[in-house]
């Protein structure tokens, strides 16, 4: 750190993405990528896009509004699109929290969330989820805080119906409740149709694990348009032109490609039963997920060691030695030869240790 | 704007990009693009990125630092590459403006500076250029400010002499001083050499002129290697992935292609001449201009009328309707055809006049 730095960042702690080795070749199961390359026509509609990349992407991304109003019950009016949904969530945090308006979100969840509201210096509170490491919807009643909920939740996997959600909306009315739906189309029900009925609920998605684009960075955000309007003028002040042209493309063509994206997230939900089932027969506990990866524990090994020992041998998990959770490895659902693979490995390892 | 909206950004109000037609084809000069596609270098790496989007792109730019380190005097860690230059300028205010330190820049300079004041809720001092627009080193000597020079300026196309440049760095060695070099490559000298004697100095380029890659979204910072710490942790905590892979691929290929850029680079200077030889022909006043794009006026029509009929006739320029810059427009340096049809649009326009 400099002596420049200014002193509001005294206690920030930036966010550890998780790691993305260059090199070696692993078993990659730590970012919750999916095992799919993008859709052939999103892959043809952003090789088109190269060859005029010396002109700037449209601001506005109209083709991307054209179709997402196509595919989801939304007005052009009622979605922003970001590069990749942690531009949105930060966006969100310096819209809706100040020194009048704090936040909240779950002790377990993103851990992005505890960097943004350092970052925009933001009075936080975290709720304890319950035991079994569900949301009491009843501690988010009129808590008169921006509330940021990750529907399911990460690491944890596991997903609220949008009624229980919806209660927490109503019961705030002066406050926006963003839903943070990065992993939502891979099993879980969506609350998008909130936002029609709503003017204090914002839903975050992302093209970087069901529509197979984590390397293109796009998400969206939907809401209320006059929600809209304040995230525009967010984006328009920081990074007028936050997406590039080819992402754009390849967007339109995941969008566009509707059997492809439905296809590999019945794939996905799939191979999570056959993962989980592998996991149970080897003793493991593993949380409820409606996500595209497991949060799983054994009492035969420790989560850092079995992550330490899965990493020697080309395998990679996302370990976090974090209080409740430590025991715990986040497994992304990769492909069924990857999953053979991990599970193989761990069998290996668990009988080494007997 | 909702009433959930923060009282903080009561003032803002977001930059207005130029015009980014996307259906009417216009001889588009407005927002200082390349005539010229991207390297084929570039066409081809950025190809063979598309198909393994689904996976997270490099947080660290690893393959873009390796390149970027043989091309100039820089090392790794004086490095930090952004999602458009744009980008580093917010985070650079972010980081070095605050309640206790205050920015400055010319009063005519590149819009964007006031919205990212705005926006971080900066007191901003404008210091105005003097009547030949051009900037007088010691307004900006012992300033206490941060310090924004866009060099050369924007939209006047004014360089200063990296000495210049030294004399308000070394007078203020206290303050960061930031150097936008979005159009140094077109026969400015930069400032980037200096990054290696004064610890207060940013260098902020950008690949969107001179690479071609506008629509690509990539531009870099330079400076000391805590300097870079302190702005990798504001992207680290704002959006870790925040370029995506495609780009990363474009920027390597646009790199290692020194001999086209510098053709490219070379060919904007001579049409450059060209454009300024025709419109002094046409009675106009042009600033020397060592940018992508002149700056100039006629006694014969109001820049705005002038901009007006050029749209009519499906030329853009850029207008800026404020002050003493609105006789003005500014005009890309296109290609030789593009600019063919500028002057002889002109020449019609202003023979209609009398």
């Amino acid at each position: 750190m400099s002596t420049f730095f200014s002193s509001k960042y005294d206690k920030l702690t930036p966010y550890t993405p998780g790691e993305q080795p260059q090199n070696m070749k692993y078993v990659k199961l730590n970012t919750n990528e999916s095992p799919f390359n993008p859709s052939p026509k999103a892959q043809a509609l952003a090789k088109e896009a190269i060859k005029n990349l010396q002109l700037y992407s449209d601001p506005v991304c109209g083709k991307l509004l054209d179709c997402v109003v196509k595919i989801y019950d939304v007005n052009r009016d009622e979605i922003m699109f970001v590069n990749g949904s942690d531009e949105a969530l930060n966006f969100c945090v310096m819209a809706y929290c100040d020194d009048k308006t704090g936040a909240a979100s779950a002790d377990i969840s993103y851990g992005f969330y505890p960097v943004i509201m350092s970052l925009n210096n933001v009075d936080y509170q975290t709720i304890p989820l319950k035991d079994d490491f569900t949301i009491d919807v009843n501690d988010y009643k009129n808590l008169g805080r921006t509330i940021f909920i990750a529907n399911p939740n990460a690491p944890t996997g596991i997903a609220l119906e949008p009624e229980a959600i919806e209660e927490i909306i109503k019961s705030n009315p002066n406050n926006i409740v963003v839903v943070d739906e990065a992993y939502v189309d891979f099993g879980a029900n969506s609350c998008l149709p909130l936002i029609k009925k709503y003017d204090n609920v914002l839903v975050v998605q992302t093209f970087s694990k069901s529509r197979s684009l984590a390397g293109g960075r796009l998400g969206f955000v939907a809401g209320n348009p006059k929600l809209i309007q304040d995230l525009n003028t967010i984006r328009y002040s920081t990074n007028p032109y936050n997406i590039n042209s080819v992402t754009m493309a390849a967007g339109v063509g995941a969008l566009e490609d509707v059997d492809y994206f439905k296809s590999n997230c019945k794939t996905i939900a799939e191979n999570r039963d056959y993962l989980v089932s592998g996991l149970n027969a080897l003793g493991f506990n593993v949380l409820p997920s409606k996500a595209n990866f497991v949060f799983a524990e054994s009492n035969d090994i420790s989560g850092l060691k079995l992550y330490q020992e899965l990493k020697e041998r080309g395998v990679l998990v996302r370990h976090f030695e974090t209080g409740k959770i430590k025991n715990f490895n986040r497994i992304t659902v990769g492909s069924k030869q990857q999953l053979d693979v991990l599970l193989n490995t761990i069998k290996e390892i668990l009988k080494e240790k007997k």
